[in-house]
């Protein structure tokens, strides 16, 4: 396929749907890498597992893994379709079941399993033509404060996909961006932070207004929202997709907190005021609706500490470190949403959020994922998924 | 993965193993192309179908597939496999069995299934490193006197399977090449015919010396050996992999007929005078056993005309139209050689070249197969394969 350097999204009339508009598919990587997952990596595959499992229900699923784990992805996705029919032979059958032939794996190798930040990102023309963007990444900040020492086959993810996808794609780079780092609203508004843009380990040499100039220029956009700040402790400067997240156009669910003790307290202030002050594209006030993240913090424990193996070059992590977790995190997929739940102390918080999102989605299926060994891995079930628009 | 241009593979150490050295495995396209495997491709799909389980017996199998045949191509793969055990638990166990984790199934696009011609040639370096050659593919002549319009998605074909596979590659293009126009020996020895390499549709502005050079230089060989002709009728003008193969190096067969009044005869006879004449890379007079062709003539039936569905610009065919059936078509796996049978009147003619392989190649199982609906396509088993070295 072709990279298209001469023209850009905005001029030719491409934009990025919302991600609650319909997909095709969502593309997903099989988690190998030991430093993320663990060297067992049973409860990292269990959550992906899961999403697997529900995304099959709903829509493609593609599948990307190197060849040394090709044919275990393949094991362990047959496996999971197989054990979930025989268990559903055996109870009430469900409207919706996974189905092999959604399913798609792919020989496409990366450094680790962040199909958000290191996939393409889809835009479509009047929703029809399908085009997408590939930027430049370099592990969520490169030599400055990247999260591991090489990034070239994540880089080259993008690219990859859209060939076998047949999918003319435009080069952004070297302007480095992150998909976890966006979100659009599908009508002309680019949700960001501050504190991921602006970091010096991504685009150093760019103002403000020229980094905003390139969102809409890529997206097809007419209007970025800069929030200040993410989740606290978010390893990836915080990312946008962690702390707010669209849910119709005008309307925006916040992560929140009403402790002021709690070091999230002043990052979420700080959005909520930013947020309050704009419109949207469409010059709308926006909806804001709080979303609680857990009420215990989330912290890395001995156990899991002791699973890890650590690349050199590889960002490390420390017993009772916080992690950053979010309800916000959650993946929208066709007549669903898959939100995360870290159990133990926060069994109320995830139900919590739960019902929360069924009020504000009313259309749509509401279901948790057990995703403790996804945030373990440092992200969450937004991070691992990227979705294929359908046309 | 890098497409190599600044040096070449007889100048970085790397030639093409003989067929006969231990595969990977072997690459083929699921084939759909009405104009080749006809509107109802079930006679193709048999033939293809028991090639596919034989080489699933010795060999990785890298089935390559539009998006909209993957799941067709992924559901025919996995029944044969299926049928084929549920056929031999009935039966004695046999010592090699079709195995699902030797199957990868790619979504690489093609025009049609000439794996042999527009895939990509491998190379290795003393056994262990891996490159692979990239020629310019036409369609067999380009517009003087191509088989197809369209040759894109074909020419396109090396290059990805390259990408996937994590193979970095030598450009050669703008030289136009296919692979079933050379055979090595893996000694030195390069196998054309000068009625394919001298076309007028392939390279004209590059005189013989020229196109040797371009032999020797990219697949890292001393000594072309130019036989004059290949098979009558053979559309591709004339590939050597038709008419003669190595077997062992210093030993080739040579398609044959005895009858002076067949059309094969004058140009069977030239090749074996030239043959006769020459030498190898290593200085050696080549041994040189004939295959005889079939008796009969294979040619075109009224019902094989009716069930193909020509594009606009492809090559057609007509009823009594004689195929260029030939023995020498045949497909070195590992521990076993594949043989096209027609069957027929030429149930004999067929036996016959069985035999001679058998006693040609002792340490080999020798497989017939029957290929008429291969024929009918426009080539043969030799055709539809190319090897991936083992490393």
């Amino acid at each position: 396929m072709t990279a298209i350097k001469d023209t850009t999204p905005i001029t030719d009339g491409y934009s990025m749907p919302s991600e609650f508009s319909p997909h095709d598919g969502t593309i997903m990587i099989y988690p190998t890498r030991p430093g993320s997952w663990g060297k067992d990596r049973s409860a990292a595959l269990k959550a992906f597992g899961e999403i697997y499992l529900e995304i099959l229900k709903r829509e493609n699923l593609y599948i990307l893994t190197d060849w040394e784990h090709y044919k275990e992805a393949e094991e362990f996705l047959t496996s999971l379709i197989e054990d979930y029919e025989s268990r559903e032979e055996a109870s009430e059958p469900e409207t919706t079941e996974p189905e092999t032939d959604r399913l798609y794996i792919l020989p496409i190798d990366s450094d680790d399993a962040w199909a958000r930040d290191v996939g393409p990102t889809f835009l479509t023309k009047k929703g029809r033509d399908l085009r997408a963007v590939n930027w430049a990444f370099n592990a969520w900040g490169g030599a400055v404060d990247g999260l591991y020492a090489s990034w070239n086959k994540d880089d080259a993810v993008a690219e990859a996909f859209c060939e076998l996808y047949e999918t003319d794609y435009y080069d952004a780079a070297p302007f480095v961006l992150e998909g976890g780092s966006i979100h659009c609203d599908g009508e002309g508004t680019v949700m960001v932070t501050e504190s991921c843009l602006l970091s010096p380990g991504r685009n150093p040499d760019l103002t403000k207004e020229q980094i905003e100039e390139k969102l809409k220029t890529y997206l097809g956009a007419e209007k970025v929202l800069w929030l200040p700040r993410g989740i606290y402790n978010d390893e990836t400067n915080e990312h946008v997709d962690n702390v707010c997240a669209f849910i119709n156009p005008g309307e925006v669910v916040l992560a929140w907190t009403d402790n002021t003790e709690d070091p999230q307290y002043e990052l979420s202030k700080a959005d909520l005021e930013y947020l309050e002050s704009v419109t949207d594209a469409g010059g709308r006030k926006l909806k804001i609706h709080k979303l609680p993240i857990p009420d215990y913090p989330v912290a890395v424990q001995q156990e899991d500490l002791d699973n890890y193996e650590f690349e050199e070059g590889e960002d490390t992590r420390e017993a009772g470190e916080r992690l950053a977790a979010s309800y916000v995190n959650f993946y929208f997929i066709n007549g669903a949403a898959l939100v995360p739940q870290f159990g133990g102390p926060n069994a109320d918080s995830d139900k919590r959020a739960l019902e929360i999102l069924k009020g504000l989605c009313p259309g749509r299926q509401i279901i948790g994922i057990d995703a403790r060994a996804i945030l373990l891995g440092g992200g969450n079930i937004h991070c691992i998924t990227q979705q294929v628009p359908e046309i």
